[in-house]
This record gives structure tokens, sequence and C-alpha cells, in this order.
């Protein structure tokens, strides 16, 4: 028996063209002599469809989706994830399902059991969990369906759930799982993936087919990587990251682990490679082409304009420097540099006067009190006004360049540095933005050597340098990682052997600042715990603030 | 047996403070006579704490609020909620659960079953729903206690759950019910709260004393309104809505429904004391004491400014009145009428000036290109970098003023007019932000007539009115209702009777402008289907876009 992974890009809510990517498929598989043809998780509406879930209109058009593709069914099976109406009054409406499709008929439709709703899920707002478990016969095969989480209870120290839906399935002696997933990257996940797959093959012994969604949504980026496990428990492939592919594969050959296929999992350039899709699919999905970025003559707008480069290509890419009397004349020499490097048109406003306009208008109300923060973000703000004004005049999209270092402790300006449309690299500490800097050098010179070494500043006042008022980014991030990727507290983070003071003072300045964090652009997420969705906090609190 | 109802405001994470608060209404309370004193859902840390669940050092801060309450409880017990450790490896880390305290002991711990997943509510993402169910006898009676939404699937026509943990507990014979909740407001909650109790009440034939939260925490208004149902059916005290309290009950009197005490519940005066404590527990809970507005002439802002008047003071509030060239002459002399009938502080900056440094420096960029929608924008973002400009230097918080109708739409500049720490009549459509001014204007006027009367305009080019590129309020409103509250589709809602070219139009506007919705400050939430934490939606996405 062979079965096709098709590994595809949906658009959120585009039921015509990811229909029609799929029926393309359904060609391409057929005539490569596939018996089975499998989607992803929620592949009709796309991933993560979020509350256009409730509305009747967009259920209808994924039941409409599965009739067409339950009408190309002939002469091969289609396995396909849709949201589905729970025909009972208690409960959710809904039912987050997978479809075996065979001969123009629904021949098993499984509904999802364990329904992530912690970090950037939300399943268990929409759907109603599965109490019913079954298998479709097929050509001499029992084959069991489940989708994504289903695995997920197995293999890790902490199991959300109290049930394992396969150990309800297996029962009915299946011989092999196709599991539909759309489980969003993180550089950690490929690993982690596998670790658990192993364990439910470890457990269950049978062959899985585990068909992963690819492509970013919003601040979501799916990686790929569709697994298929030998019953042996090792991987027989895993596909591409970060791309589309249909690949074909022979139960019996994955029965005896006739290869063992496996990519590359080197941290920074998964992150890279994510980044660069992110930016790419952001753009695309919703029909842009160009983006505009503000060049500092800093580390995070030079990162921001490569990977901008290599997802929208340099054409594309209109970067703007805005220097300002307190600006070093580095700052436009490196940013001119970076900009003849990637052979983009870049234009200099200088802001002094407009900035010299605003206070004075400012003078009645602020009399003589010394410069401080306010005349700081008014050089920030003309900087964002001027980004948007060519964003508003010419359709490219702004993007933010601010890193999570300085998103976690508010430094930055609302409206100012820290508008944009999308942030690119505000899931990557400051750390780990010069570890990607490295990275894109690593064959020839893209970022000139002084923008990594310089000492970072913000240069919004005279002779400014990021170490006046934070501490060093070695100790900063990893007291930052402890407290938002580990979700340790005050104690446990000084029992490691941080200064108490400095604890105390960085995790109050992450708190403080929930109300910048609220209303910034989405953030590409490529860490376990990034900003936005998946990181839900009151602005209103007094906890460790 | 006397049952004592404090219906307190929380502060999110202020443990001490929560704390204490409670220990002086236990006083109150044992001053008084009463047997029990009861508070609400998750009172010792605030609620909704969010994301702070995943601290175990927040955790255990609750338990130690736990062991001082439980210290406290002699003479008197105590029933209060709090978040608690799930001892079971497998399932959620957390309970939600409520206590009964007496004489120094735990008496009773009942966890929370129906775990609200929808809107605002993300309860499954922390806590394992509760598959037992006990009462506490005391003093010859016994008592069930439950959380909040443990009553809620009962008066509704939907039952998003396939249980009712009441009809577990009452094979225990209860007494009475005491249910802590922590119940949001909108301005039809207050009806649909005593129908639900209602529901209960016909079913269980007991009293319930049902405790609600009162307090802002961010953009959800707890508006308190805590009941007590004698076991007819009907009320026996319904409590204040927006402030504190703290009542005694005779059980004796509710089992006989000696009084019937309700609150009036006229939607527009219930919005308009929502949104005054919305801003003042605001800027309270921050820990700040003034406001600063853009005042532009247009109803909007003069309606944000009366309401934070109303809640901070007239000499917290500050306006800025910032006209440009296109400015009509009744925009200032209308401000000032507002600001002289409020006794406010106010000052005019002219942003010509500003405006014209601005497309100067953009010159050489956007050449001869004609005038669009880039030059009105850098009018709206000059306003919002004044206004931010004078919230930096004074520690002003800068409010919002705009209604639902524009950021629906997409009818606001991102860092311009949507700039602000709070959105305060963002949740009211145009046509009740009218309800609201006169019923303020109600005895005397407070807001200028002509402010009221005049046609909408944002004043960002010659002769412009919102008329020009919106359709009429009366029009717009209803479709943006049936839409974002009625969750209904375009076939639905042109089956009503709308032109189906507007609300196609309408449509695609609110979903192709998720972007600028995220990005906007937390909104004070007042109806069924407010923006922000209750209304998720991707930002790249094809559905009627």
């Amino acid at each position: 028996m062979k079965i096709a992974i098709a590994q595809l890009n949906y658009i959120i809510g585009d039921f015509e063209g990811n229909t029609d990517k799929m029926l393309e498929a359904v060609d391409i598989a057929k005539k490569q002599g596939a018996d089975i043809v499998t989607f992803s998780e929620l592949a009709t509406c796309g991933y993560p469809p979020r509350d256009f879930l409730e509305f009747n209109d967009f259920i209808n058009r994924a039941d409409k989706s599965i009739e067409k593709l339950k009408k190309a069914s002939k002469d091969i099976a289609i396995v396909v994830g849709s949201p589905t109406k729970n025909p009972i009054i208690e409960g959710k409406d809904l039912y987050n399902s997978v479809f075996f499709l065979y001969d123009g008929e629904e021949k098993l439709r499984q509904h999802k059991t364990l329904l992530p709703t912690y970090d950037i899920f939300d399943e268990y707002r929409y759907f109603e969990p599965s109490s019913e478990w079954g298998v479709v016969e097929f050509k001499g095969k029992k084959i069991a369906l489940n989708v994504c989480e289903d695995l997920w209870n197995l293999g890790n120290e902490n199991p959300l759930y109290t049930i394992n839906p396969m150990d309800e399935v297996i029962k009915l002696n299946p011989d092999f799982v196709i599991n539909v997933s759309a489980s969003p990257f993180d550089y950690k996940q490929a690993k982690t993936r596998l670790k658990v797959l192993k364990a439910n093959v470890d457990r269950y012994n049978i062959p899985f087919f585990y068909i992963n969604h690819v492509g970013a949504q919003t601040e979501l980026i799916f990686d790929g990587g569709s697994v298929v496990m030998s019953p042996n428990g090792k991987v027989y492939e895993e596909m591409s990251y970060f791309k589309e592919e249909i690949k074909i594969f022979d139960l019996e050959d994955v029965n005896r682990q006739g290869q063992n296929i496996e990519q590359a999992k080197d941290k920074i350039a998964l992150i890279h490679d994510a980044l660069v899709l992110g930016v790419k699919d952001y753009f695309g999905k919703l029909g842009f082409k160009k983006a505009v970025i503000g060049l500092s003559g800093g580390l995070d707008s030079a990162l921001t304009t490569v990977l901008a480069v290599e997802a929208l290509g340099n054409e594309n890419v209109f970067v703007i420097m805005m220097p300002s009397q307190f600006s070093s004349k580095h700052s436009i020499s490196d940013s001119i540099d970076l900009a003849d490097n990637l052979d983009i048109d870049y234009e200099i406003i200088k802001i002094e006067d407009i900035y010299e306009e605003f206070t004075s208008k400012l003078k009645p109300l602020f009399k003589d009190l010394p410069f401080n923060v306010a005349e700081e973000n008014i050089q920030a703000r003309t900087r964002g006004t001027l980004l948007m004004g060519y964003s508003n005049k010419f359709g490219n999209i702004l993007l933010n360049t601010t890193n999570k270092s300085e998103m976690a402790v508010g430094y930055g300006t609302l409206y100012g540095d820290l508008a944009g449309g999308l942030s690119v690299i505000a899931d990557i500490y400051k750390t780990e933005a010069y570890e990607v800097a490295r990275y894109i050098n690593r064959d020839d010179i893209v970022i000139p050597c002084h923008i990594i070494n310089k000492p970072p500043s913000a240069e919004l006042r005279p002779n400014q340098f990021d170490s006046d008022s934070l501490p060093d980014y070695d100790i900063l991030d990893k007291i930052l990682f402890e407290y938002i990727e580990k979700r340790k507290g005050p104690k446990e983070i000084i029992a490691m052997g941080y200064d108490k003071k400095l604890v105390q003072r960085v995790l109050r300045l992450v708190n403080i600042n929930e109300f910048k964090r609220y209303q910034t652009a989405p953030v590409l997420r490529v860490s376990k715990k990034a900003f936005g969705m998946g990181r839900r906090m009151p602005i209103v609190a007094k906890y460790l603030s």
C-alpha cells in the first residue's frame, strides 16, 4: 500500500484556494500510484482559524470543501482535517475532525480528543472532545486516524490530559496510524516531535504517518517536517522543513525501515529559515510585496533588513536612515554599507528640524523642564511617522525591528521604534540576534562587522548606550529566559545565583511594560514562549511590579 | 443563620492588599453577627490572573493568603475562591477552587467543574475540571459551594457543557448554595444573571447566595450586583452595581422572601457607570491619577473627556486641541465650550508647521504624488506624538477616544488617533455614543449641543465628512452588530434586508482592518462582544476580505 503525504501551505479562510491546492495534490498522488493521500489538520479552512470558527457560514464553507474532496476520492482515498458541527445541543458546537474519504463516500470521521488549550492554542474555546474512536478498513488494512495533540499525552513529563485516545483505538488492532497535525515551529519542536512519536510507536508498535502543515499564519510558523515512523521506533523519513512537499511511502518498506532520513536541527539555522518564511508568508498571503524598514546602524534593523531581503527580494525592500543631532556618523555609514551589500534602495531623512518643530510647539507646556524620555520618544515617533508616511504612500509594510530583550523590558517607544505591521525578530533575544547575524555572515560578510561589533545604542541622547540603563545582555537574556520561557519566579531565579536586586528589577520591568507589548505588532514565534497570543498577561496588576 | 456577602474590588496579584481587604470585611461581618462571610471567585489573587497562574510562585502566594484567612476564621466561617494545585500529575496543574474555612480549619474545598473557555474566558487553559462534589455541614445546615460558571449550564438555549454539577451535589440535600463568581459586565448581563439564577432555583428549590466581584481589571468591568435568591424563585436582594458593599442576610428571611430588592437596568446608564468605573480603576490600580486627551471638537473625544472627569476629577484631566489647516473654526470653539463646562485646563497647539516639516522632508520620496491617506495620517500621527509627548513629560495617561464603529471598519490612524493607554468608548457604536452623550446631558448641558448635532468629520482634508467614506451610522452600526455581536455571515445579514454590496463592503472592512485592532489599546468591555481579548481573529486570512 502506498501512502502520499501532502505537506502543504494553506491560507486561513481561503476555502477555494486550499481545496484547489489539495485537488492538485490528489492528482499528483494518483498519478504516482498512491492508494491514500493525506493532508493536515483543518486543511480546508487553514490553521488556526480562531474565532472565524464561530461563524456558521465559515463551517458551511468547510463542509463544501469536504464535499468537493469526497467527489475527487475516486481510485484514491483522501485523509483530510476539517471543522465539523456537533449535532448534540449540549457541549461545544464543533468538532475538530479528520475524514477518510474514498470512492465518493465518507468512510470514517474521527473527532479530536485532546484539545490543546495552552500557549498559542485555544481549541477548547471551539471544540468538543471526542469520546468515540474508530478505525477504517481499507484494502485489507485497518487504519486509525487522529488529530495532532491526540498523540501528545505520551512522552512528556507533565501529561495535560487524563486519557490517551490511542489507548482506546489500539483495542481495534489498527495496522497503522495517520495523524493529521498543525503543530507550530519553535526551535526545539522538531526534536520534541520525534520524541513524542517515538513514545507512541514504542507503546503501540505500529507505523505512524504524521502529516504537518507548513507555512506561516500571522505570528505562527508551521515548519512541516512531516514524519513517517517505522514500527521499530525509528524514523523512516522526516520530510523537509519550511517548504511544501508531496512524498509517497510504501507501507511494506516503512514496516521494515528500509531507510532513515532526518533533517538537520541547528537552532540558529532553523530560526533563520523560520523567520524568512514568516516574513514571506505574511506579505504573500496578505497580497503585499514590498517592505520598508528604518535603518539605525544597529544590529536589529540590519538583521531585519537581511531577513526581509531573503524573503521578499532586494527589489522589494526599501530602507530609510533618519539621523538626528544625537546620531553617530557610523550610524549612516554602516547602514549605507549594509544597503550596498544587499543592493537595496535607501533614502536619508534628517529628523532634527521636525524634532525642533515638535519641541518648540510643546515649549509653552514643557517650559524649562529638563530633557528626558519625552524628548527621546519624540525622536522615535518622528521616525515612526516618516516610515508610516512612506508605508501609506507606497504600500510598503513597515517591518518592526525590536528584539525580544528590548520588548521584554520595555526598551522601546510605542508608536516610534515599536511601530510596524510585523515584528520580525521580537522572539529572539539580543544575544540570539548576534548568533543569527553571524550565521548570515557565515560565508560572506553581508552585515558589516562594525554593526555586529559596536556597543548597542538607541542614540536618543548624547553618548547613550544600552548598557547605561540595562544590564549586560548576556545576563539580562538569561534572567529573561528563566522568567519568560521557564516561568520561574524571583526566588527560583535568585537561587540560581543571580543578583537579587537585578532579578527584581528585571522582573518588574517585564511586568510594568505589559501595556507596551499589548500595542505592538504580531511577533514571529520561534521560541516556546513568544510575546503575543501565547503569553496572556493582565496590564493592570501588582505582581512583582 | 446570618450570611454576609462581601462584594469587593481586588487587584490582580496584590495578595497582601486583597487579603487585608478581606480581613477587614471579616471583622465587619463578625461585628454585625454574621455566621458566614463570603468573598468572590479567585479573590486571593484577583480575577482574571491570566498567565500569572503559570507561575508556581503566584500559586504559593495565593496559598499563603488562604492560610491567613484560615487563621481569621474564628467564630465566623469564611468562603473564598483561590487557585489551588492539582496533586495528580495527569491533567491541568491547577484547580479553580472555593474554600469553606472555619475555626482555623479547611472544612471543604470544592473545585470548579465548568470552565468557561469562550469570549474573554480562558479557564481550561489553566484548570482541571472537578469530578467530585461535596457539601459542608455547618451549624445544622448543609451548604453546597460552587464557582461561577457551575450554575450557568441552565437557563440558556445552547448549553456548553454535557454535565450540571448542581445535579450531582443536589443528591447530598444541601439547604442552600453559595456561589462565588467573577462575572464581567456587559449591558445585558445583569438580566441574564437573574434568569440563570432563577433557572437554578426553579430546578433545585433552595436559596442561592451569589457573590460577584466588583471593579475593573484592565478591559473587564465586574459590576457586582451580587444576588440572594429565595427558594420561591424570586430575587430577595440584588446588591449594588459598580461599588463595594458588605451586606448581611438572614437565612430565615431569605427562605420566606421577606423582601424583593432589585437594581435598575437601563442600558445607557449602565454603560455610563461601567465606563466611569473602568477608567477609575485603570488609573487607580496602576497608580496613576492624571489623563490627557486630544479634543477634536467631535462627539467621541468630548464624551471620553466627560467620562474621564467623572472618573478622575476635573483637576486630573488635561486636554489639548490641535487644529490644522483643515480644521473648522467650531472644532476649537466647541472644545473650549466643553472645557469650560467641565472646568478643565487646556492648551491649543497648531500642527500645520509640523505637518509642513514632515511633508517637506518626505518630498524627495513623495515627489508630486497627489495628497492622500499618507498626508491625512501624518496629521493624525503628529497629534499622537504631541499627546504622547505631554504624557511622557507629565505622567498623564493618554486616553484613546475611538468608538466601536470606527474601530470596526478601520476608520482611524494607527499611532495617531488610535494611540492611547486605554480605549474608553471603543465598545460602544457611534449611535450608542450619542445616546450616552444625551444621558450625560439629561439634567444640564455638559457636552455642548453643537458637538452632538454637527455631522461627524475627521477634518483631515478640506470639507471631509465621515459620510463621504462610510454609510450612515444608523445602518452601519446595525450591520456591524449582526456581524460582530451576533456572528452572522454575509448571507444571513443580506437576508435581513440589507444591501448586498454594502454588507460585503462592511464585512470586508472589518476583516482587513484586523491588523489595526491588534495594535490598539485595551478596550473597556460593555457589550457581549468587544474588540480585544474576547474576539480573536487571524490578521492574515482570506475570509470575506
